[in-house]
């Protein structure tokens, strides 16, 4: 064992090739087994065994400063600087986090989790160094399919005008999380193909240096090729072409499913738990495939994420040219629908809510401005989601709903979410984004015949005295069983209201609220700041309402417990019939 | 006169190139005249002129559909399209705006005013043409300084795989609004020296077809390669050289400052109205420049515009490394301002309020959620800046405002402002953005002492009861005209405070104001929705505070007049003394 004996990155520097192979397969084993116990990246890590050693072994980080894109790829890393117990010792496991974090070592930087950032912060560091008159080589680490992000490409171009050492390893496994979308992948395989021989050679033409290593996972051409650019006084690229998934058969074979992994059985890669329950993206993907045959007009699209709401291979396929990945772009994504709206087509942007993030621009400016009648479905939204605090979902309302002329929706039922997409995509008048709910999908029975064209309409679905409870989308049942606590313990019948509506104020009911009620809480799934409630807040402020908001406190947390987040935001049941009691 | 009998494209393709080149003139010097007398943008303009006219004269709009990037080109396109008299009737000037417009005219498709955006829309028009069987090209211009932004090379990259008709005239002019920075303009150079015939290429090794024209303001030329291109069944790029500025001596030689114009006289070039008062950007550019002699780690960035902040090139070439210019190109901008804080550089990032709205995910992840100490000073925010619907300044404190972590600052006065910014610069727990405020600097002479980085400590300026007056930014003048009217009118000394925070509320003080205060004030240079107002309405939500919120209307509006909108929204002294008499 090898493994165990690394504490540093200086342990790596004390083998030679033999060991470092036998130290590959270590790796590689302890990856395997961890990821099948606990769930995480997996392709993505197996990939880059040998490409993480043969780093350590050339470079002296952290004097030498490594960023790996999306951290996707960084369990190698993490367990060659310290951190190799959080993959060993079962009991450990969660000492890490799934990525990059400068508060676990001094050899991470930033904490990152989206894409195509890393050659952008890397240049950020080359700049450091140098007007700091300091030394040291600067390495960025980004995965083929994160170069079609704007992000990337706009890094890689001012990469280019550096006069200085940077050095950026290109792991080309050839797949995104699934394949790969853009012209610039022909490339790549061309410069596969001809050994990076050929003159056509995207990274040439951003201005930048360029050598290729036609194995990515020997550990000796690597060693060769890195020891080549260390200390180089000018941008570099080097075109590293890797397996992804490497040493799992299955992953070899079929790598879009094993990119990232749940719990599985090593043996035959079989999952440990599977939830067969419809969620709201079962539905989704449901739902377009049969409109979509339906009618040709409609398009779905994804950037770079056709899994996040389960469109399989072989369904992409067969749904053809009505199903568009434009590969890791959101800001493209965003664009395109808006401009397919524009001329009477329909498309249908299906986004995870942190990753909407990376398109406001485009939303306001491309979309809304032009009033363009597109529709994007938001997954992920919401407390009850993804932990890492790169993945967040609670910001998409505050950043989302207070751009004019988006009206985005917060269904809290499968019927109603359904109503809302088909009215949606058939409508001409406004840009619109439906906001899934968090948790276990809900379905009433009944058919919604609400007419969503009448903007900011909340429903009524209770009407009571005294205290009206305004829960948006997720909440929409937590209010409904505050309103039943708060019945049993006061006697008092409680409204409630399902606003249906993120971006508007239904004026005329708030306005009515004021006769016969004292008070209005409002539940809504996201940050408190510029979020749904404040509007409420607002709303009322000149009048003698009282108005209590319930939501999350704007911070940054992660990998948070859902329970403990929601009562220390009072978002229980007790918690509020508390609230309202002192009253 | 030729150009007085075109009255759409129809009247172009009934010329011959003679007549063409005649008509070039006639529109050259409507544009001068029109400039020269309105402002507006100058050198894109005449260098597009001959390109335009062979566009119209070869392709077939609307059933074509051209795309021009960022607008900054558009004015030959309009002449063409039917919006002549905008240009040549001194009395019709305003009737059209200076960007792209879908309102005004069939043969636009998009507002636009944004850099970077023609591509990704102009690949959704050729889908939803492709899915509606339609046919026609679409024909996206970009210039080669919108290229750079990171929304223009995801649309490049994934037009590469379109297997349909999809034309990119890349209109070269060897310029952004100052000089191009990144690699690809090596490659451009390159392409331009050899004719096109390089063979490392970067529209190539994006997937595309590629043909190159090297006199881009040759009619005949022109006309050829469109001709050459009309009706491919794949995507293209069609690489123009054209002259920025074309046809006005002073332009031509001197570009930067000819992109855009206020009026000036022909003769001589004087712009006719020099306003020499000095204004926060002023002070900006005085205080970085002295501050970079003194601290080789303090480095100003912009992405394409150091003209905003007034940065010429002589001064830029003095900074030498202090000032780095990414291009167009806001998300890399922001991430290298957080690594370069992350290890002790001081980066300070420039930028215009509507372009700050490109990098939110990059504010949110590369930089707040690492908490890195960069300075992001923001200008042209609120109303009183610039008016067209692309640009509004008053999007940015919903958008910035509750990111996490973020601390963003409203200074009131040009002492303040310095404060905050050197405290800024030289402090190491938070990233900081400052908003500039709109309107003539005040400068109150008054040394500022206090200390920010006690965050959220909002300033009492003057004691009194009753009514307490929060005006953040812009708008504190405003709170203290208010409070004296109210004074004058009702005997009663209001409270007026200087909140300072725009991201966080200072609650022991808003808590004490409920003692002898009955109603609050906010107003804000923003809209509403999401704004600062709205988190003092929701503090006071469970309160008998009464709590009114003055700010513009979420909404987007193009051209206003900053009075009437000021009024709209009763953000004048005696509309919101009005409105407090009545309670």
């Amino acid at each position: 064992m090898y493994l165990e004996k690394i504490n540093s990155p200086e342990d790596v520097k004390k083998l030679n090739i033999d060991e470092m192979e036998v130290l590959a397969e270590e790796i590689r084993e302890a990856i395997i087994k961890r990821d099948a116990t606990h769930g995480g990246h997996f392709g993505p890590n197996l990939g880059m065994v040998e490409a993480t050693i043969a780093l350590h072994y050339v470079f002296d980080s952290p004097k030498d400063k490594f960023v790996f894109d999306v951290s996707h790829q960084t369990y190698p890393h993490k367990m060659l600087t310290g951190r190799r117990q959080a993959f060993t010792d079962e009991a450990r496991y969660d000492d890490v986090t799934g990525y990059s974090n400068q508060h676990e070592s001094e050899h991470d930087h930033f904490i990152l989790g989206h894409t195509s950032t890393s050659i952008s912060l890397a240049l950020g560091l080359a700049k450091a160094r140098d007007v700091k008159g300091e030394k040291g080589n600067v390495v960025a680490i980004i995965g083929d399919g994160s170069l079609s992000g704007g992000e990337a490409l706009e890094g890689l171009d001012f990469a280019g005008e550096l006069k200085t050492n940077f050095i950026i390893i290109v792991n080309d496994n050839d797949m995104s999380i699934a394949e790969n979308h853009g012209g610039l992948y022909k490339n790549l395989k061309l410069l596969r193909e001809t050994d990076g021989k050929a003159e056509i050679n995207l990274f040439k033409a951003m201005g930048l240096d360029y050598i290729f290593v036609k194995d990515g996972n020997n550990i000796k051409e690597l060693i060769e090729a890195f020891k080549k650019v260390k200390d180089i006084n000018h941008p570099i690229v080097v075109h590293i072409h890797t397996q992804k998934g490497k040493g799992y058969k299955l992953a070899e074979e079929n790598k879009e499913p094993w990119h990232y992994v749940m719990p599985f059985n090593i043996e035959d890669g079989k999952p440990l738990n599977v939830d067969d329950s419809e969620d709201y993206t079962d539905v989704t993907k449901e739902y377009l495939i049969k409109k979509m045959k339906e009618d040709k007009t409609v398009v779905t699209i994804t950037a770079g994420t056709p899994g996040s709401f389960g469109f399989s291979k072989k369904e992409r396929d067969e749904l053809g040219s009505q199903f568009v990945d434009v590969g890791i772009a959101e800001q493209t994504a965003v664009a395109i629908s808006s401009a397919m709206a524009s001329k009477g087509a329909k498309p249908v942007f299906t986004v995870v809510s942190s990753f909407i993030q990376r398109a406001y621009d485009q939303l306001s400016q491309d979309l809304c401005i032009n009033n363009n009648p597109a529709t994007i479905v938001v997954s992920y939204g919401g407390a009850i989601g993804m932990t890492d605090v790169t993945h967040l979902g609670w910001f998409d309302i505050a950043m989302m709903g207070n751009i004019p002329n988006l009206v985005y929706l917060a269904p809290t039922t499968k019927e109603e979410y359904l109503a809302m997409l088909e009215w949606s995509i058939e409508q001409q008048e406004h840009p619109v984004a439906i906001r899934l709910p968090g948790g276990k999908m809900v379905s009433s029975g009944k058919k919604v015949t609400k007419d969503f064209s009448k903007l900011n309409a909340y429903e009524v679905s209770q009407k009571g005295k005294k205290v009206a409870i305004i829960g948006l989308g997720t909440f929409y049942q937590l209010g409904e069983k505050v309103a039943k606590l708060y019945e049993e313990k006061t006697g008092v019948k409680a409204t409630v209201i399902n606003p249906m509506y993120i971006t508007g104020v239904d004026e005329k009911l708030l306005e009515e609220l004021k006769k016969d009620h004292s008070m209005v809480v409002t539940l809504e799934d996201g940050i408190l700041d510029g979020g749904f409630g404040e509007k409420i807040a607002r709303f009322y402020g000149n009048s003698d309402m009282k108005v209590l908001n319930y939501g999350l406190k704007k911070e940054f947390l992660d990998r948070y417990d859902i329970g403990k987040l929601l009562r220390k935001n009072r978002l229980k049941v007790d918690l509020i019939v508390e609230d309202l009691l002192k009253f």
